[in-house]
């Protein structure tokens, strides 16, 4: 299969702008599975949650309905971190979408700086779902710190780990070869360019560097710190079906949890 | 404080002169803490378990004796990687030795490949100990792989993780990164050099690159691939103690436990 990502540049609460252009460059793309970027559809840096929820869409939304309409014409699968409502809340939230529409929502569990205002704590748990034949698993952006994400999906069985991010720190993609390698699973972090400064003294940049990473380590594709780019390559995923990396050492089975305090 | 490593060349079951060489180059070096490689006594690639048993040593041999003596006479701390006897087993361990002696021992969880044919496997805690005032955790090499382990170190308070290895994969100095990041500890990986064939076939090269990485990620230092090399920084292990990371964030209190499935 082919899988990649779509390294965007949003501009900030214009949801139909770029929901547009993200299903333009995904149908121009050859990939059975596209993630997109953390908040493809409105961008980051919401002033206050009103305005949050304001923009925030339901997955019966524009963004989920125009993507779901490229997933079924082309037959692929498509991740996507939007802004969910739901109620009088809004989460940051990653969608799994495939030719009949959403199959799955991640809400992202572990909010970085200001998103604590924004958002409301993710209350999904770290789930697995089959696209294709494919078992995936999504987490966003900072969730990349905490070693027990990566590893509880992976643990589930996923084989692909979708990453929708807006990273500006520089170390989430050499962190990730590490998340890929210690579980043996592919991961592919979608990230945005560009940067906001809609909150008074907080420019941010995003730093782009999307990448696809193998259940080795190899860095199959990285993508430029600026400019947008859409890239796929050719992955076979059931190379992170295999745990062995030696005759003797499986790295699910070999994991001592008996000594584990965690 | 100063801590550092030796990155050595150990001659394989020369153990005499294997221990004269790293406590004199102990006695050279301006650290508070030095951590050596895995079986820096003794080499790595034992034949059979006989000829570990034989090369074993229990915390009362040459080379806690002789390591003891360094650390009284300066006042320093070591960990140091050895071929442990206990009894009829032999393990592959780490030893922390202070000002009065061996202060605890480690038995490797994860063994590598053929050391599962020569050792048995660990039986000790990831256990963290007071080496001055300073929490210190030991691991060894492969176990660097598992990111359970220099967490529960990390959760139960090391602010330096000491992990003598005998690396011949390139991964782990990058890896090693990623775990000082995710806990905020700081790390010294001390590995050897040169190579091995003691089993026919089996030529292992080791690849040094010893390291000390700082809580927020930052390499320190970083050895050569080859050569022998004894190395020491001036860290401040109090800033292993801060696990913010924003004003809002908390690496450990972050955690969604209730999420992950481990």
């Amino acid at each position: 299969m082919n899988a990649g990502f779509i390294q965007t540049h949003p501009k900030f609460g214009r949801i139909k702008e770029n929901v547009e252009d993200a299903a333009k460059k995904i149908r121009a793309l050859d990939a059975d599975l596209v993630v997109l970027p953390e908040l493809f559809s409105t961008g980051y840096q919401f002033r206050s949650k009103e305005e949050a929820r304001k923009l925030s869409e339901g997955v019966d939304g524009y963004a989920a309905g125009r993507l779901s309409e490229a997933a079924k014409e082309k037959n692929i699968h498509i991740v996507a971190g939007f802004a969910e409502k739901a109620g009088k809340r809004a989460y940051n939230s990653s969608m799994l979408i495939g030719p009949r529409g959403v199959i799955g929502v991640y809400r992202k569990a572990h909010l970085f700086w200001d998103e604590k205002k924004i958002f409301s704590r993710g209350d999904t748990d770290f789930k697995v779902y089959k696209a294709g034949g494919v078992k995936v698993g999504m987490m966003i952006c900072f969730d990349w710190i905490f070693p027990e994400v990566s590893r509880t999906l992976a643990l589930q069985g996923a084989q692909i780990i979708c990453q929708p991010s807006n990273l500006v720190l520089p170390y989430c993609p050499q962190a990730m070869i590490t998340r890929s390698l210690e579980n043996r699973v592919f991961s592919i972090t979608a990230n945005r360019v560009g940067s906001e400064e809609r909150v008074r003294g907080k420019r941010l940049r995003f730093i782009g560097t999307s990448q696809i990473v193998a259940p080795d380590g190899s860095v199959l594709y990285r993508a430029a710190g600026d400019g947008v780019e859409a890239a796929a390559m050719e992955i076979n995923p059931e190379e992170a079906l295999n745990k062995d990396i030696t005759p003797v050492n499986n790295l699910f089975k070999d994991r001592r949890r008996d000594l584990f305090v965690l």
